[in-house]
């Protein structure tokens, strides 16, 4: 359970005691995951998901443009129903900001990651504030049940659907401005402005019959945590898949690289269900003490970017 | 059509040419409307919408306290379903703000509304930002056929489901300061401070055969401008019913009020659909002329709060 997530776990806890219709229902999954799970009339679960993109806190303007900050926090939300092995249906975008924002870039990103991962802009709301903040709101679906953070068991192998790092990486780089120095650089600030949601991988790993599963959007140590918290079990990881030009510590503290982690029984499913894609790694091992958390054999640094509301804000990007 | 819906239009137009699925569905509506209309796998139809609330431009937090603002940003996304004629399903709450916010007092007004109209959050964000902004995306359903803003004919009668003006009467008395005068007094700053969707009353104007129907949000002349616009009607009002305390000016042009207005053929359908609710009035008719805009035959003083981006901020509250 994220930090941030408290208060409205609170919340919920709050509404569940008044009526029968404010508690989850059989096999649904309220706050806490990637994205909720509700029932619907149909024999499928819907998905919905909400992620907020705010100016000087998650993206720095004078990096980021904002086409590939729309890009970005469709992104966010596409990526937390691939965490569910899920597909994207529609989106809602809600947009607050000051009046000389540039609304046509910022629409072009979404509109972009909206035709490429197939999730229409279907409606939202249009407001002035003082900064640029970005919530964009989407329903998704999925065939099967849908994979959680809470089901890994001791003696599912880990996987991550990529390597880990460029995202971070691709920041430094644009930190340091000027142009990109060579090609792995420039894909390292691609893989940072332009990030994918892993969805076709997602989708493999449920089939694949993934125990559970989370997206890397605050880097593997942190949101591996996230995973292990959920399910009560511990991990000793062998090797972390770093993306070239990217280092292990960008692997593991970086954030919103948008690779998929999880936990599964059996490799040759794995290996299956991936066998037209880019074949996952197998980075570890879930155990059964809770408190257990390795990278080869030492503990791992538990680096990571939470949001946390309590701690104040973030340093400035 | 909204002004701030002009820019969301565009993006939706840019994605239909991309993709047939990024394009609307039979039946289906997508921007424009109070809530987005989707088809669903089973009969159905399902609403999507999503409002937002800043800090400064939509709620003045020396007169709105935090759990009055939460009740709020619930109650003007729960009126977009009311005025399609749909209920309530479930709410995602996405929050940026300061870090010394209290989040649990606006979480205990979000949480009232929520168990108030049976519609549990079920998920959101939560990220820091130098002002308050919260979103609320919702979603519903409807039995039936919802009902558009856009299905309004010469002659059908136009109704409004209670009288209009308290919330700007009642913001002017908090402005005022000091305990409330009387209990009218007291009645309008209610009537701000925690509005009520008009749920069974959309359901209501939805059975009796309404053509069009919108929530009174910017108020009446703005949003019934809204209908007309989007119907391709003229109209005809002979009277307009104020709220206790209120003038005819707070119902005309003052907002939040979240009445709905609807058109409807048949008066008698209308008045045996709403026998068990207090009773709407008739106001009007709907004419040929789209130019044609009266208030007993005069021009509609055409004035209410649109919250337009190009324009500029609004004046602080």
């Amino acid at each position: 359970v994220r930090g941030e997530f408290a208060a409205l776990i609170r919340l919920t806890s709050q509404l569940a005691d008044s009526a029968p219709e404010l508690r989850p229902g059989p096999g649904e999954t309220w706050i806490g995951d990637d994205a909720a799970v509700v029932s619907t009339s149909s024999s499928g679960w819907q998905l919905l998901a909400a992620d907020t993109v705010v100016e000087g806190v998650h993206a720095d303007l004078s990096l980021t443009s904002l086409d590939d900050l729309g890009w970005k926090v469709m992104v966010a939300n596409l990526s937390d129903l691939a965490a569910m092995g899920g597909l994207p249906d529609k989106a809602l975008v809600a947009v607050s900001g000051p009046p000389h924002t540039d609304l046509d870039l910022l629409y072009r990103g979404i509109a972009s990651a909206a035709a490429c991962f197939t999730c229409p802009v279907i409606g939202g709301d249009l407001t002035n504030a003082p900064v640029l903040v970005v919530t964009v709101a989407v329903t998704g679906r999925v065939e099967g049940a849908p994979v959680l953070r809470s089901g890994a068991r001791p003696g599912d192998g880990i996987w991550v659907t990529g390597p880990l790092g460029a995202s971070a990486a691709g920041l430094r780089s644009y930190r340091r401005g000027g142009p990109p120095a060579d090609p792995v650089d420039q894909a390292l600030r691609a893989a940072h402005a332009r990030p994918h949601p892993a969805l076709p991988a997602g989708s493999a790993a449920r089939l694949a019959g993934a125990h559970a599963m989370i997206d890397v959007s605050d880097g593997l140590s942190a949101d591996l945590g996230h995973l292990a918290d959920a399910s009560g079990v511990g991990f000793r990881l062998d090797r972390i898949p770093v993306a070239a030009g990217a280092t292990e510590a960008d692997a593991l503290g970086g954030g919103e690289d948008y690779v998929l982690v999880f936990a599964a029984p059996d490799a040759e499913a794995v290996r299956a269900a991936f066998a037209q894609l880019s074949p996952p790694e197998l980075i570890g091992m879930c155990t059964e003490d809770p408190r257990e958390r390795l990278l080869r054999g030492a503990p791992l640094p538990l680096a990571g970017w939470e949001h946390d509301w309590s701690g104040g804000p973030p340093e400035p990007a």
